[in-house]
């Protein structure tokens, strides 16, 4: 279950009656969510309404974007006499909430706003109010850890200046830390390919690997299958199956091997062909199936 | 690669000497830890290292015990109204650094501190000096997440009367928020069945998947094999491949179909034992081959 199911969009009070009335049918219900449940996630609040209402409920941490954007943009969360402490600070607050900001200005550590975008002005002014180093180094994490991830770099003082937060597309995080200066050399994610875009044309199972390669280089890759492999003449084959008396099973394509044992395994045994002498042409028909 | 290799312990310059020196051979080198590697891991010293000796590096996100254990103890570490950030900080400090606790005293979040147990008394005396409220709760979570785990609360004000800090186990980490007082609710993780323990005295292979069961229900399982499965015979079954001529095949065990299968695709294929028929004895030895 997610926030937005189809063309709608539930509210906190949606979801939770709704994961309460399946799991009252007896179902167990999944709720999914991106990060992890219980850093800004309100999975305590729809955990705490599913134990009102007499039901059980188990939580699996997860990788909040806290952890995962500043890795992937070379921003380490602490280093040894630079930050020894990390901060994950909800960056949108109700007016007479904002002076908290205040509060985080000497820390001795990384502060990462969450949705902190609209509200940074508010942000840095009670950064600076609080006593900050007005040099401490700001990163603005846009599309964090995918292949679309940009990372605009300036400090407390400049930020508001140097970088147009309109630009900026979000999800974005925003961190404030003299970590920020190390991702001149941490910055392992952002590659020579990075940005760069492939369309994949051959059908989706032939190229899901190709696809997983790629992306592991750093492109962005996209599916958009131009042919189609269908089944013909299975009927013909189920025939045959049925009093195999081949001596030679010559493959030309690993399409056709995977069609061929798919069909055979359904009804018979692979027994079922015999002593048949197998040959295949090409490399990739012989690995589709060890033969 | 870990800290420590059989008997020894590696120094961080050892480690990192290693890491070089094996990737300087050609090899991929894993450097293997817990948590996360940006979170008081040492990870960006260690990445500097190797980009510093002109070689590549990647890193991998992780869960830090900050968010797992919170999980598994059911405090949230945020919470509306109630907790808006969450400090992860290193509790042993050096002793002019001590007073940075301060800091932290007046945030309106949770506040977790790694490695603080024998500095206790240090960071509760600087919270109370930095104004923190006295009856905030605090809880230490002791071997966090495994079924060992156990929880030990009071308030920040009589945490040191109240709990004897030698007898809490290590590793344990400390929680200061007001989001502990939410664990009588949300203590999902120890169950029933949590602390008890089990042995398990069958051969490995045969009750690997009992203990993850076992496991899954909350309890303490070791295998302690007191059989052991082994192969006999197996020179007399290649000789009979050669020239299978026999019409039905019994199996009365699993093991027994997964000795003759291995060994009959060792050298041969399903098709060498012909159309012979197949029975056994029992559901498992069926389910083991889905004859």
């Amino acid at each position: 279950m997610g926030k937005s199911m189809g063309d709608h969009v539930l509210s906190q009070d949606d979801i939770n009656k709704l994961m309460v009335d399946k799991a009252k049918t007896g179902k167990k219900v999944v709720r999914l969510k991106g990060g992890d449940p219980y850093v800004f996630g309100r999975g305590s609040e729809e955990a705490l309404f599913i134990k009102e209402n007499g039901l059980e409920f188990e939580t699996l941490p997860g990788l909040t974007s806290g952890i995962v954007c500043l890795n992937t943009a070379g921003i380490p969360a602490s280093h040894r006499n630079m930050a020894t402490s990390i901060s994950f600070i909800t960056g949108h607050r109700s007016e007479n909430q904002n002076e908290d900001f205040k509060k985080y200005a000497k820390l001795p550590g990384t502060l990462v706003f969450y949705m902190g975008l609209k509200n940074l002005p508010n942000i840095i002014k009670d950064l600076i109010a609080g006593g900050i180093k007005k040099d401490k180094k700001i990163a603005i994490i846009s599309n964090g850890s995918s292949p679309k991830q940009k990372v605009y770099t300036s400090t407390v003082e400049k930020v508001l200046e140097e970088i147009d937060l309109e630009k900026i597309k979000r999800p974005a995080i925003i961190v404030v830390s003299d970590t920020v200066g190390l991702r001149e050399y941490l910055n392992y994610f952002e590659n020579k390919n990075f940005g760069k875009k492939i369309a994949l044309t051959r059908d989706y199972e032939s190229t899901i690997k190709d696809k997983e390669k790629l992306e592991d280089l750093g492109f962005d890759v996209k599916i958009v299958p131009t042919i189609k492999i269908l089944e013909k003449n299975t009927d013909l084959l189920e025939e045959k199956f049925k009093d195999f008396s081949y001596d030679y099973l010559v493959f030309t394509s690993k399409n056709a091997v995977k069609i061929f044992f798919d069909k055979l395994i359904e009804n018979h045994d692979i027994r079922d062909i015999g002593k048949v002498k197998i040959a295949a042409i090409g490399e990739k028909p012989k690995r589709n199936r060890k033969i």
